[in-house]
């Protein structure tokens, strides 16, 4: 099996990560921050080790603003949920996620709060699109730092900077940039920062986080017991408890942890160097396949690859990979509804992505650089 | 070390637990449902399959409705917020986790909604008390299956076919009864029922679940990727995709799969007996030390226990334990606030409580009996 499908999760894991895991459930499987047992207290010293070293990837100054969410979607909508009031104004971009599309779209349907979808090349070139779109009731920017269809890179700290000008909250969706592309949360003006554990930080699924600027007031989502305080009926507005109501995923945190000392140890220019030689590999071999279609965005760009083949439909390019080549790529929308639309894919059937990880070699690039020539082939 | 701290999370856990969890990272760590490639059906795979074992397991017709939460405090905050609207009633009782009592408590301040909290005894004795309570605007009910303090046990069935007669949706929160009381929810007329995996499942921290009766409308919680119909503003409604947005905790599916296969193979009875002989080793045991006061319930009840002593700081006995002779158990309020006030210990800084699993044994429970018989001695 050839993976090339890392933008949804990575894989395989440094072999640290089961490690971790299963030493978490073994050694100290006791429930962190619940009974003051040696057991429980082991446990919470992991999470609060990985919560530091998360902090420490994203340059956040102090930890307790770093919180753990099962998911980078869960982050997201814990994040717009707990920010947004009746009769606020959003601004967002095409190149979002259903992780942002959706519950913005689902608020805004529901007569909460109005959005603004900025126009896919215009939310990319600068900054100059987002300040036209700022109200006088604009109470949130939200951006995903990279498209997860075509790589596309937003220039965050122009963002940011007008942000922190204007005194307007930015949620950042770093789905597709944790752990591959530098994250300075001070110095790009992130209010909020979502993301998740099982992409470019190798840990398992099931796990990811959210970063708050100490200043930005948000509500919890849900909420239930902390292990503090907890003869209260009133719950603890501090962090990181308040936003980590009911039993944490200690083994998820415990892979998560691994996963990002592997990232760390390995470095992310090295790790963000390595993919991008593959995708110019990857790209210098299908621009030679005639009615191949690269979706190349101008500037900035993730080593992720969409294309789509003339008169094919990908999601049969998709399953010969599978079943004849043993190739894992993803075809479709990548449940980027609003980019599909803006790309003109839609009728299409979205694209075809490839996205090489940290440990694919050159051989199985060449090797899915022939399979879709001879596909092409023998489709066309 | 001596761990009865089960009512927190058990442990230690089926070593087939980790071994699942592991395989699923490195045989098929792909995402499921996102993608149709073999790693990502293998993943769909193992997860339906789980999600069947546990629809079996609560006697549940449709495996559909079976929802994945990553807790049982996630699973009752999205039963509660996808139900409630302004101007509803809900009963409820003294008995229930912050899990519950918060998220309804919050509401309540708000002004959203109204809640009637039923006293100790009489939530406990009959259906009565909940019937009396009922109101026009009433429209949930919601009772935990046991308390986490005391191990009373509510009359379900009694309160279920109540529900049923007055067309009232029931939310039953089984933190402490999944996987060691048999659970039927059409029998007992269970509308919504949550769950954790890391208690009486046997699976890990960061997974659990929520049953919905198909024909109760619930609204989801949070929005975001579902894998099907991406290209789609408005999420799919249909279950279980529509409450499983982002993706999904695969390792912990998989764990959670290994310990209900456990609890199956081993039987649910099985495990409730054996538990029941070390606790009734425990309650003869702790009787005979002067001192000592049982919390034990009238009725039906779990193998949990809960004891005060006279004079004695209860956080003191635990650190004793702990530090002493390594034993876990769990001292104070065990996040049900509203019970402590009604058992009057809220100034005594709580309980002791102690919970064997299905791995202590009998040389454990005797250490441990003599363990507290010398603290006691020492203190009082």
């Amino acid at each position: 099996m050839i993976y090339l499908d890392n933008a949804a999760s990575s894989w395989p894991k440094p072999p640290q990560v089961t490690e971790a895991m299963s030493q978490s459930i073994n050694q100290y499987g006791a429930n962190p921050g619940r009974g003051g047992h040696r057991l429980a207290r082991q446990a919470a010293g992991m999470v609060e080790e990985t919560r530091r070293s998360l902090a420490n990837l994203f340059a956040v100054r102090d930890a307790r603003h770093l919180l753990f969410a099962p998911s980078a979607t869960y982050a997201l909508n814990q994040a717009i949920h707990g920010t947004l009031r009746p009769g606020d104004h959003v601004i967002s971009s095409a190149w979002e996620h259903n992780a942002v599309a959706r519950p913005l779209e689902a608020l805004r349907r529901a007569g909460v709060i109005e959005v603004t979808w900025l126009p896919p090349q215009a939310s990319l070139a600068s900054s100059h699109a987002w300040e036209k779109a700022i109200r006088p009731s604009t109470r949130l920017l939200v951006v995903t730092h990279a498209s997860n269809v075509t790589g596309a890179i937003h220039p965050l700290a122009e963002i940011g900077s007008l942000a922190q000008s204007r005194h307007i909250p930015l949620l950042v969706d770093a789905a597709q940039t944790a752990g591959i592309v530098p994250i300075d949360v001070e110095a790009m003006g992130i209010t909020m920062l979502a993301f998740p554990g099982h992409k470019g930080l190798m840990g398992p699924q099931g796990i990811g986080g959210l970063y708050v600027d100490p200043k930005h007031p948000l509500q919890p989502l849900i909420h239930g017991g902390t292990g503090s305080r907890s003869e209260e009926l009133n719950p603890p507005l501090d962090r990181p408890v308040a936003f980590e109501a009911g039993t944490l995923n200690t083994p998820g945190i415990a892979g998560l942890n691994a996963g990002v000392r592997f990232v760390q140890q390995t470095g992310i220019e090295t790790i963000h160097r390595r993919e991008w030689e593959l995708v110019h590999r990857l790209i210098a071999g299908l621009c030679d396949i005639a009615g191949v279609q690269l979706l190349l965005p101008d500037g900035e760009a993730l080593p992720v690859l969409s294309f789509t083949v003339d008169g094919v439909d990908v999601q049969e390019i998709a399953t010969i990979l599978d079943q004849h080549y043993e190739i894992a790529i993803r075809a479709g929308y990548h449940c980027a509804a609003l980019a599909h639309r803006s790309l003109e894919t839609k009728t299409g059937g979205g694209t075809v992505r490839v996205s090489p990880g940290f440990f694919n070699t050159e051989q199985e690039i060449d090797t899915f650089i022939e399979a879709v020539t001879e596909i092409v082939d023998a489709l066309t």
